[in-house]
């Protein structure tokens, strides 16, 4: 009566590997009930061949080769949990081209080498999942693919990085600075030895990628996303962004706009009164708006090794089943079951330089006289116009002025606030942050 | 190269099965592409055929008879908008016996039948598929289904009814009663003309028996779900919750406790900073805690033509896919296939009189000596002790008191409740909300 299991190949064996593995074990009648049969885990390579795990490996063949992996004979599922580029690419591609599915956790392959491997699985017939790879069990991917795959969206807006949303909520709650936070998020596992993807907005831009293709039905070249980071956040900015009723966050944004599509990631003030300003600590969420379907939102934990191995073991059971599916006689599925390749349209990209923002901004001066009218004369020269504007008393001699502007175009935003930061008057680099409140 | 369409046969033609007709000729390219080949509407099923309508209906056959529709030879899907119980119990069931896949976003019928008919389609090998019958383009039972098909709940909390939420929302924010709220409701278009099923929670427990039956694995039979509404809210217990730091909703709550499963559906004090508080006017959130998935929340348009109409539309493209994906040697997709029957396990219930909770109380009473002993004996005797109490200044030998609790036997407070509203002192049936922070 059972069907014989689908046997896994599975490529690396970290923290989120080892809760798979530990999922797959826990649940292993619900996981064949779902999968319509039986799951093995055949094969591992990891870097280690010979390291002590704390998960049960018994009878799993372990190895050091992904490529071998791939391409073994017992495997009829890939799953990638390896991270890096080259690697994974390498078996990736060799599992897609002997027609085995694949399954990745991997933003920065899917990022950099997605549109190339969705067309080898497509041309073979074969699934590639990545839902863990944005917002890890947050079913962004699966609903873009789904229910909305039809849907026209005009706004995407995602928290996506858990590091620098639990750093920048520290910072908002407690009032701490910058580093406080980052050691805060370090103790607590929220941070990586080496959090520069995560800070430098890096990783956010991938995933941004991935949403981006999917939710807009175009093509999104890796890199191509302008990218700024929170280095440098100073409790100040979230002060007056409480003050001025806004809360920081670090966002993806996507728009839809008759001018093209504006992709971007940075820090924001979004209204507190928006739900994204309620996603705080680890958390991720998108917020979605379609043509028929209106606003949305999808919010869970972004990363750790539980809620990860989750997002791959959904995956895993709709590969399972497909498969199934298509077993009865050999048929390959359809192209068009393949998830993530919609028909794609060239959509022209409106450049941030382009891009319309409202701006928050605090200057340090020295007390100076006509140091006000200096600055308000460059912001005025460039078409950027004052919105609401606070100046603190003088104090040994400096003071703190704080603005907001109405919107005006970035690149004249930018341009402004170079010419006043060469101002002899102003003391320290302007901090400039950007309103999001569509 | 194109294969022929899959025929259609939509039951009901109202503002949905309107939005639904429109969707699919304004979207044709897209549904195509995504469903892996065309659709084409064949024959609707609607009380008044000769009936102007707004939307393209050239080639398709207008009848009356839902039967006839579901029983046709040139349908191939069967949808069903139109709404009641015996009519469209009568053409589902009809169709699933001719192996005819089914959707529906009827939850009335699906609470009442949905195990029956699940049980019908697997046999029969068809998708019998109800997106759109719980929080419309929220998509909590694909993710029930799919990426959370193995995952163990603790805890499901929903806001699902927009006419209510939409009522406390107006409130809340303008001060109204309840029923310039209801009217206002009206005007916009959120509540119907008999808004009965809205306000009393029956629409709210239809759609918690379908969650909870997916979300706990569990049988749960229709209308087996302790169920109070939202009627006589009076706009001081939304005053009296934002002082205490709460806001109130109407709540589905699902909990799985040592004791049992804790199936219930009232108003409630939640606290502010819960993003289910931010949860405001017509639209729905489901929060879910799961094992390895940790804290979720999926938010959007829980009802409206469009909105609704993209769920079906959604329903319609996976049900169309798969079926192209099974239809190469006509091979019915394994039962395993058939969303929204994994296995299920009985699970014990928590009766409401055992349920464990905090309750906000409010009591007009006399200026009498006394009074306060009065009622603090009440609760003390019946177990039920005081977290926090205000009373008022006597005006006209009239006060208000204010009571929070702590933890207490549902049974307890209502016991303790009513001897309260039976002492001489206290004037008018007290107020009485319970308070969920879990």
């Amino acid at each position: 009566m059972h069907p014989s299991p689908l046997r896994i190949g599975l490529l690396g064996c970290g923290v989120v590997g080892s809760g798979l593995v530990g999922l797959l074990g826990s649940r292993e009648r619900a996981v064949t009930d779902a999968a319509g049969g039986p799951l093995r885990l055949s094969r591992i390579a990891v870097r280690h061949p010979s390291k002590q795990r704390d998960v049960d490996l018994t009878g799993v063949a372990i190895g050091d080769d992904p490529v071998a992996v791939a391409d073994a004979e017992d495997v009829d599922i890939l799953i990638e949990l390896m991270g890096g580029l080259e690697e994974p690419l390498a078996a990736v591609r060799r599992a897609l081209e002997r027609g085995i599915p694949v399954i990745t956790a991997n933003k920065h392959l899917m990022s950099a080498h997605g549109p190339e491997l969705e067309a080898l699985a497509v041309a073979k017939g074969v699934a590639l999942r990545h839902e863990a790879s944005v917002g890890a069990v947050i079913p962004v991917l699966q609903s873009l693919d789904q229910g909305l795959r039809t849907e026209r969206c005009s706004l995407l807006v995602g928290i996506l990085n858990g590091t620098t949303n639990f750093i920048l909520s520290t910072m908002e709650r407690e009032g701490r600075d910058f580093s406080e936070a980052l050691d805060a998020a370090r103790t607590l596992g929220f941070a990586e030895a080496d959090p520069s993807l995560d800070l430098s907005g890096a990783d956010t831009a991938q995933k941004m990628t991935l949403l981006a293709r999917r939710a807009f039905r175009t093509d999104v070249p890796h890199g191509s996303i302008p990218t700024e980071g929170i280095v440098g956040m100073e409790p100040e900015d979230l002060r007056d962004a409480e003050r001025f009723g806004y809360v920081v966050k670090l966002l993806g944004i996507g728009q839809r706009l008759p001018e093209g599509l504006d992709l971007r990631v940075h820090p924001a003030f979004i209204p507190k009164r928006y739900l994204l300003a309620a996603v705080r600590d680890e958390y991720n969420a998108v917020y979605l708006r379609g043509d028929a379907a209106g606003s949305m939102l999808l919010y869970g934990k972004g990363a750790g090794a539980l809620p990860t191995a989750q997002a791959v073991l959904g995956d895993l059971i709709a590969v399972a089943r497909e498969r199934r599916l298509c077993a009865a006689n050999g048929t390959p599925p359809p192209a068009a079951s393949a998830p993530g390749m919609p028909h794609r349209e060239p959509e022209a990209r409106l450049a941030l330089d382009d891009v319309r923002t409202k701006v928050y901004l605090r200057l340090t001066v020295q007390d100076q006289a006509g140091v006000l009218a200096q600055i308000t004369q460059r912001l005025g020269a460039a078409g950027v116009s004052v919105a609401q504007m606070f100046q603190e008393p003088f104090v040994r001699g400096e003071a703190s002025i704080t603005l907001l502007t109405h919107e005006a175009r970035d690149r004249d935003v930018r341009d402004a606030v170079a010419a006043i930061a060469a101002l002899p008057a102003v003391r320290r680099a302007p901090r400039s942050i950007r309103i999001f409140d569509r």
